[in-house]
């Protein structure tokens, strides 16, 4: 099958007559809610870059299971330059939606189960990956997107899943049937849920002796019965529906979040990647987080670059780009961007070979990349922020741009000192809030700090990779640590107390 | 007369029916628009404390004009013990409003304009001063709220006001008549402008020759014939406007910006204090600017205060209260804030007295503090953001967790690790969410950054109280600068060069 | 008796006969030893500047036990007011001596004991706060020099004092007698311990049940039988000692640690101001911590002072003084130490009157004034580093300067881009030096550091002054925690939840 | 011929007789002095390792000239894979000594002058390319160490080359014959001058029309006639000297500058590089400290892995290892000193293949890379110094741990709280010191300043490698800047203004 045009790719989204509530009513027509369409546009970028022969290097591999080009966010990675290349396929996107664009979750899914269901059934005997390897080729071949959902409720951070006082605070097997599995529970923040075809479980942590029934990893349809989307708010959501799209910032992409709730849904035992195996889940939420983090490097640099030229941008109309402070500013905002995409760019040069044939990014590496990432984004922003002047918060709304009255007012009192007309000076700080404090705001910021993890989930990661016993020995050997105090130049004589 | 209860401010404010913009259309009853009041229960709020006995120290003042207790909002300082009042003051009502309250810039203006007026008198032999202290006793005998109004349009700026295509871009006399001046032009950003009733006019930076119809100082009542207001736009203002108010976050209080147009108003020479005087304008800015850096060392650690509450009771609610990198990051936001707080104590301690007798705050650590409140608002709430976690940006609205299909199941899998009622978590968030990327990040964030001057600004005013020449001198002496090289020690001979 | 004059200080000093021992030698003539003598000039400037008119008002105080001037070192703080010039004397110092001038920790020792042994009084029917006052008066009277020293060895920190395996790892009361008591163990890190005339000793932590012998405090002569000292290594010492003076960078003076250590020491009982009140041991560190914290905001500020003129310097003579980078570093420098000045000087502005009349500094404020002195130093040093350039470590000899064959090549190839003559640029670069990476670092760099606390001490104590449940409390009542949901607008009903 | 043991290495570097002033005085027997053994230690450790087998990969590479395994520090980049294995290679060196091991300035400038004397000669048909890469071979070859030398004293940095007062003060060619120029000069801060066979020289900036004479490059024995050093001092250098080593920290190690000295150098034409075509002068400076800048990415995480391992390792000894704040500032260091190491990595996976045929870093990333080598190691060496405790600072000589009277207490009160012996500790101790405030510091923090170009000429890079136009390209497309108003949904009116 061919891939997809945006069109029928927004087609096929359409025709799954998808469960979704907004503002406590379920919606009808949700690609064409103009609070979710945003959203949905990102997607259909992914499709459309794919169709276009300058970007056909980053956005398609050639599948190692058919031979046939495919979506490079349906592919397993062969080689550390299917690495970089995820990496620079994501900031291509962040800099052409200026938003997160979602499909990530699934690319990363995909590669972190490819070797796990791999080394389960090395261990166990079972055919987890056999089973798997179809549903990446179903994935591939039917150019699909597929949504990667891990994080549970989790309700008391304290027990374990099987001691919480709802069974369901992590989602779980409720039943085992010669069929397939049902399934009950919940996964939060959803990035990209409500404009996916596809929906992969996995556990969220990893599991111990008494919790096989939460270590559990799965794939279903995203209209499969039982399971329905509730969309979350975000700053300056409701921007989107109003009349005219001046103060959205960016009217045409956005980010978008979902409860998803799974009220008892069946899972039949072909799309069934883990029901037990505890000891493999710790892995999975390793590997997954892993591959989440250093797509951070590309995504995040990518948005990261739109808003660095907004606030170029804003300086020029404001005219004062020509002031030293303003371009170290500018500088400065380049060089936090680039760090990010350096350490998604290493921790993917230093990628490794599975056991499986795939290749996944170097782990401590991948770790300090998102550690970053929950840093810089933020004091890029500020810089925006001071670059772009008060008027990004203080300036009047499109309508009173167009206002009759007050429309010439606006016109004559905030001008761009350019060529350019004011209602493009407006535009550009529109922007700037939208990525700052605004709907933007919620990918660039706050998804840069808590997902793929929260900080401290990498500071974790990063004391446990770092090998410190190495660095110990080597501090040793230079301090002269254990060195015989005779062996001196000096023959000093050997310490002793005084009690 | 006796100080207004909150009440009467909000009658008298809407006695004064102003002629506000929103949204393209003028807004009749705007002491009741569900936008625009919760800036206007800020400036009540000023009221209110200021009748409580125990904020009686911090609220009120005895006026040296008329012997009477005022509103401190309304008094010329007499002391350095006034100085660190005021900063409490404000820390006082950023903690009841976790906003903005907006009635700093008057404040700020009177006691600038109070001995620049006795100043520009003494050299020129004007009546500014008397004329100036009839009305700041007319501030305190009716207790009204003052705007100040500084920042000009600004146009193009590498030229000066009257050098401009347009001559409005900077605020002007266009007319000087026997009982009073003609005036036009616009101020931006005008924090508080809507729900005052007196306007305080100054220039918008030290003026040259030529530009003598710019050193333009005066007041004005709100709703002087020719002045209009349009009401700016801030992140997430419509929730205000919503059906509930869970969404909202702070639901009570918010900030206030506008566009202030002057369509060729008239001021009556007894409410003039600047009139061509060009020399004095520079220190009409400096010292507005100077009291109005040290405000902020008050009103955001206010709010800070709120978030980092806010921020402690996510964590509980959380359930991670007791995880030490959370502990950590609370400590590190409490040291951020107080050091805001302790140089806003600071440059008031160090306050001088000016020759008209009334103090003003040490220039170069008002400075500081401004340049602090540009950068430590900002990781405190990114390390607020860090203790909330994700599910602040990504939790439904209130419609779905009360929504009859939605409503269980939020509430069954969003319950908060406590006795506390889920719906009082998601509050906490919301409130997260308004202080960091919501409508209350305009005050807590953009403003730090810009308010009273953006960061540049503050730069120059530390590069040039700096006394550089003093600690030239200190190094000098220790390094022994100049010092014959035959007095040293060795008596080592005096150095030649090669050619 | 009058004011020492620095002659008389020094002789005086040689007078105690103190038993130093440098490089595993005992010191002969300690006031004139080369490595030594520069701290000795320090503590001399504190008695130098004293006799100064323009100085008086910060450098003496009017004694409240005698109503003489006294050197404020050894003065009780009366006042905020004299809080305040304390910290201005601090800053006064460090830009005098560009150094840690070593008498603070003396004066913080009084003036924490002051109160602390009041207070026990009061609990205990005990008579050490007169005892102690006829102690300060001697101080005073006799225009001495004492040390304060708090910190032990502390040997296993997981164990209290007495179940340590070697009893002196905190010094401890080994005999009571009639007379008085027999101490043993030692103090570390003391600064300014070979010039003081006195020796106050204080426990080094809250004790607890078990360990009474070890809440004990004292004063002893500094030649006291069996006190003897062992001298501290710093950076780049040995410079001291070499021929020239050139490349010591400060020549004259300089800081001083040493191990000091008590041998069976007798301490007749007029002399002991604590022997085992345990309850009281950790209020004695906090309040000399708390007043040691407030130090730093002065000290280091001076310093600060020094290295920043130094850098300006630095940049005038290599030609660079109008890069805008180079005067933006330095208004950052300025910024950062003003900051902590700042903080000096609010913990003093917002002092209390304790119950024994004297007053005390803001605790709070006075940890964040240390813990901003755990940072910014090192960022104003990194950035002296960075304006200074790389000559600063890469430079010749002073004899490479004056020799022969290569002398003539040095002037030629570094000479200075001003009138100034290389050799000053040489200074002041190795000025720099000092204080970033040499001797004058210890003080500068480390002591900012761990002086006073390191910097987790502070942490906790902010985590303990920070009034977290009324910033809940705050937060609380904005984002309207436990307010019914019926009393909303909309009237929304209860959440309930799904099983 | 074999590689050279680190014996035969060290002899052959006495065998120049090199010309080295230190200390005023000419060095007789320089292999030998214990003040400089130390540096040529490095080097030697640059040939011991390349003769283990198991980092043959890392220390050799196969010549493209030859076809013979050579030292990596001579080899000519072949690819992508090259650049990263120079980067690990000079990790595993910053991890073996603890130190800068000044061997890669050359290897940088011959990878420079690779590509460039290729693109002169195509430009010019010239045959530099060929001598050069004649003299590479002729490196390889007798597996020798060669210097880059770069810098030039500068003089008044306003003015060029040739309007200097003294023409001298950037190195030049004072006479053309038929054998080859003379030149005259000097270069100030050579890393490595007094322990390399070889010494490369390259104009130290861009020069423009009048300044050919300047744009010089070629190579010449390190004694060549006229060729001489003056050694430069280092912080604590003359710990080296000591009787001795623990107070030395690194004895075994340590880096070395110097002014090297050219008066009137002969150089034939078969070693001339460069000699006038001032056009490709900025590219040579631009091309070495790219590859400089990459550098710093491996040899300062190597060195920030032995800071780790120390700070770590005082943590054990100081007993303090399990405080979870000391936990998370190793995590702290290592996060940040693996962003550097990604960045070295980064800016060598991406690198480019020039006409040459050889391998040079990604230009942007390469100076990011530099620029956080400007920061990091400061915040680890501060972040050394915080776990390190005070004692760093303030512990006796290693004669006092020693000495008789003094050994047995320094035992018994700075006992390490381990099995390990109290020597041990102060020895960690003074490997902290050496790296954070010693000789080490100098490499560590300084040379991470402004070795390879100060922080500026960075920033300088990274504004111009930017592609600002690209992003503001995409910013413009994001916010819909140009579009017209009327194809907005809600077919707003143009804007006009009022006059």
């Amino acid at each position: 099958m061919a891939l997809k045009t945006p069109e029928e790719f927004v087609q096929s989204l359409a025709d799954l007559d998808l469960e979704i509530y907004l503002f406590g009513e379920k919606v009808d027509d949700y690609v064409n809610h103009p609070l979710i369409r945003p959203s949905i546009n990102c997607i259909a970028m992914t499709y459309e870059l794919a169709r276009k022969p300058e970007f056909e290097g980053l956005m398609l591999a050639t599948s190692h299971l058919t031979g046939k080009k495919v979506n490079r966010f349906a592919h397993i990675h062969q080689s550390t330059e299917d690495l970089v290349k995820k990496v620079k396929m994501q900031r291509l996107l962040g800099q052409k939606t200026g938003s997160c664009f979602q499909r990530c979750v699934g690319m990363d899914a995909i590669n972190a189960l490819y070797s796990v269901t791999y080394e389960i059934d090395q261990a166990r005997g079972s055919d987890y990956h056999e089973r798997f390897k179809s549903y990446v080729r179903f994935l591939q071949d039917e150019d699909l997107v597929a949504d990667g959902a891990m994080t549970d409720p989790k309700g008391d951070r304290g027990l374990p899943p099987s001691q919480q006082t709802d069974p369901d605070l992590f989602l779980h097997i409720v039943e085992r049937r010669d069929d397939g599995i049902v399934v009950r529970g919940a996964k939060a923040h959803q990035t990209g849920a409500c404009n996916s075809h596809e929906i992969i479980v996995m556990p969220t942590q990893a599991m111990r002796e008494g919790d096989e029934d939460y270590a559990v990893s799965f794939s279903i349809p995203a209209n499969a019965p039982g399971v329905f989307y509730i969309y979350g708010r975000q700053s300056c959501d409701t921007r989107k529906i109003e009349e005219n799209e001046l103060d959205v910032g960016n009217a045409q992409y956005g980010g978008q979040e979902a409860l998803m709730i799974f009220d008892n849904v069946f899972v039949p035992w072909d799309r069934v990647y883990m029901a037990g195996e505890i000891e493999f889940s710790g892995a999975l939420v390793e590997r997954f987080a892993g591959f989440h983090r250093q797509s951070y490097g590309g995504c995040k640099s990518g948005v990261g670059d739109v808003l660095i030229g907004a606030a170029a941008l804003a300086a020029d109309y404001n005219g004062v780009a020509k002031a030293s402070h303003i371009k170290d500013k500018l500088v400065e905002m380049n060089h936090l961007n680039e760090t990010l995409f350096a350490c998604g760019v290493a921790c993917s040069a230093e990628g490794v070979r599975m056991p499986a044939g795939n290749y996944q990014i170097d782990m401590l590496l991948a770790n300090v990349c998102k550690q970053n990432v929950t840093r810089f984004p933020y004091e890029i922003a500020r810089l925006a922020e001071d670059i772009a002047g008060g008027l990004m918060v203080t300036m009047p709304s499109a309508q009173d741009l167009f206002g009759e009255k007050t429309g010439p007012w606006v016109e004559k009192f905030l001008l761009a000192q350019c060529d350019t007309p004011t209602v493009d000076r407006l535009r550009v700080l529109r922007l700037v809030e939208n990525l700052t404090i605004g709907a933007g705001a919620v990918g660039y910021r706050t998804e840069s700090m808590h997902g793929a993890g929260s900080p401290q989930a990498q500071r974790i990661m990063i004391a446990r990779q770092a090998n410190m016993q190495h660095k110990k020995d080597l501090a040793k050997e230079i301090a002269g640590i254990g060195r015989p105090v005779e062996a001196q130049k000096d023959k000093l004589r050997k310490p002793t107390s005084v009690k």
